[in-house]
């Protein structure tokens, strides 16, 4: 039985009534969000998770840290460190991406130590086995894909990508419209190339149900990716990626059917002023199922600064009602980043689901920013630490620049305005 | 004569043709927004710049940088590196805001220095200087401001915030409403003191020809300051920090009489949902006055990060109207910002005015982007790296973590989605 079944027959479980709690909110609530669809609760029948977690309508914005090995880069140890990092510094989700070494074991031993829900992108493993095994990714098997997710599912991974939208239909309208940057999605990537060379549909389209059976077994949450993401704010809100998401919009009616609990994958790079009609098509489009946006960024001349463009877009996105955002590290679109990257980017993103919060006045995000104000306002420096995103770094940032005056700050020292003020009020 | 009184004559001056050919419009369009008041262009008739800028209806969002020494951290020599470090780094002005050591010294030799305009927030020096030779800031002479400001525009200063709207009626609504955080502008703090204390009316706001005439005689452009700006986004957009505005906009009309130009400052810590709402007001009751954001910081509780917080808002105010946006670094409510900190304040503030630019539709915005996802797709590094935000930057991260194939990042290694997508297509 999956949450979404189980909601459905008016049962509450357990996880319905931990994310109530967490949320501060009826565990009613969540149990009729995931009956209709827009909550999931992303948590596979046989893994154990000390921190399940809600994504969706009414609830706190989640965020995703993506860590895993690449070809170039491989070190498992590594990979653990940055999910540790990541979960450690609030991230609500892990992704596993790894493409490069032992991907079993790394994606194991991750899903072992995680007190987080675990997603991955099985097609990347069909696709680095295949062409272990045959030479070629055009050499896969049909079922090669279903095999790897179910595969990843026995394991306990709680949520996987699965580019279903990547059709030729879709395909066309792209070849017909032309694009600056094509797919810049690599679960895209390989789908479209083998199906180009073997003129074939996509599996995970063809064979949705088949899809779906795994997904209902282990309760996986399908978050149904967006291959056509516009990967240059010139291609975005286009017809290829609205095509797509139209097909998105017939299979998460589908799934839902099967009481199968989905997530839709948004874009990419978007400029400021498209994100919320993009927040607004994928609700109107799916029904109200949650929306996970990759960014969106808004620019692309920003290299090595990212995490902000991304922080910017996913405010934005976040307060028109996306639900679940997925970081970008510093280190986007120059390198794998390294685990100080994967910090600052879990606390952009962080950041900014929490000034989208703010935003959509979800429960409890005001009360954060005014006790912070508050601790401000009485010069209460250890409660402004303790209250901030970041203490550790808080704190550092003060102690290597002490006052002289132990109330105020090296900014403006003596002429503090916050102190000056409430002496003359005082006075 | 002031550019606008030339403006107003159906004149071209040499910084209007400079400005116009830097944003690749008519010298006209230029002419005629400063004339109407909606474009400045900050240059003291007394200052050589060798980067002029007009700030205003559609150009380009400018940034600026304030740095400065406080009472706790006095080294002149490293003021003097982070404005060189900002402007290297892109800002459009630089603010200095010293509050320790000899002013004038500091100040001058900046002016001496600056490619870019100059601005300050004169009531400081009134006070600091009051304090030193009274004992205290409540027996500040009347005049004593408008000495400062004088003396400052004598050196060249380019312009200068002037918390006029700080006034007696102004705050008794801040006294009736009540507030979380009162008044965190230091020049608002340093005018309520002493007005408090003396039972008198705003210098700024009564003598207020008397700051025209100066400006005028300098053509020292007025950025009327928001001394009642929130410093909390629970007080954001309330009654006192309305009612200054509405006094900044008749304000405006007053100067624009006189051919002084004007730019007005806006918040300040205010939720995203409210930004778009306060560009409008600032817009509608200063008549179109260019508008200089402080921020606006979308949050209270990411002190070390709000160099993003403001990224994210300064992005959205930008898209919705606002013309020149003040950085803020990781170390705002933490301690005065080092150089480093002051390089991450600058590219985070550029990143969001060009967010903001492209959103809307500022002349030459997109094509950058176009020419970066260009140089993407074709897998063109060292274009990338030239187009991006901060060069140095983009190649150091690359540098540090080398593919194995030149064409490709370690992100993604042999998989990467553009390669296989291009190679696909070729088939």
């Amino acid at each position: 039985m999956t949450q979404m079944s189980m909601a459905r027959k008016g049962e509450l479980t357990e996880e319905m009534r931990a994310v109530a709690k967490q949320e501060g909110v009826a565990p009613e609530q969540i149990r009729d969000g995931v009956a209709k669809g827009t909550i999931v609760i992303p948590k596979n029948l046989g893994h154990k998770l000390s921190r399940p977690i809600g994504i969706g309508k009414g609830l706190r914005t989640k965020v995703n840290a993506n860590i895993g090995t690449s070809t170039d880069y491989i070190n498992p140890e590594e990979e653990l460190e940055k999910a540790k990092v990541s979960w450690e510094a609030g991230a609500d989700t892990i992704m596993d991406l790894s493409t490069g070494g032992d991907l079993d074991q790394i994606r194991r031993q991750i899903l072992r130590e995680s007190p987080v829900p675990v997603g991955t992108v099985p097609i990347y493993q069909a696709a680095i086995e295949t062409i272990a095994q045959k030479g070629a990714l055009v050499h896969m098997d049909r079922g090669k894909i279903f095999e790897v997710i179910e595969r990843q599912a026995q394991d306990g991974v709680d949520f996987v990508t699965v580019h279903c939208g990547v059709t030729r239909g879709v395909f066309e309208r792209l070849r017909l419209q032309g694009r600056v940057m094509d797919i810049v999605s690599r679960g895209g990537a390989f789908l479209v190339t083998w199906m180009l060379a073997n003129g074939e549909e996509n599996p995970l389209y063809e064979d949705f149900d088949r899809l779906l059976d795994i997904a209902q077994r282990y309760d996986l949450t399908l978050s149904l990716g967006d291959g056509f993401r516009p990967g240059s704010i010139v291609d975005a809100t286009d017809r290829p990626q609205l095509e797509e998401l139209i097909v998105l919009g017939e299979l998460t009616k589908r799934a839902w059917e099967k009481g199968v609990q989905v997530m839709i994958e948004g874009p990419g790079h978007v400029p400021l002023d498209q994100v919320e009609a993009n927040v607004l098509l994928e609700k109107k489009l799916c029904y109200g199922a949650p929306f996970y946006v990759l960014g969106p960024l808004v620019t692309d001349i920003a290299p090595g600064y990212d995490h902000i463009g991304c922080a910017i877009g996913g405010a934005v996105a976040a307060a028109a009602g996306a639900d679940f955002l997925c970081y970008v590290t510093p280190g986007e679109h120059l390198r794998l980043p390294g685990v100080k990257e994967v910090r600052e980017g879990v606390m952009a993103a962080r950041l900014a689901a929490h000034a989208g919060d703010l935003a959509k006045g979800v429960k409890g995000a005001w009360d954060w920013d005014l006790r912070m104000s508050k601790a401000r306002k009485r010069l209460d420096w250890e409660e402004q630490i303790k209250l901030s995103i970041d203490p550790e770094l808080a704190r550092r940032a003060r102690e290597e620049s002490r006052p002289m005056l132990s109330d105020v700050c090296t900014m403006c020292g003596e002429y503090c305005a916050v102190k000056l003020v409430e002496e003359a009020l005082r006075g």
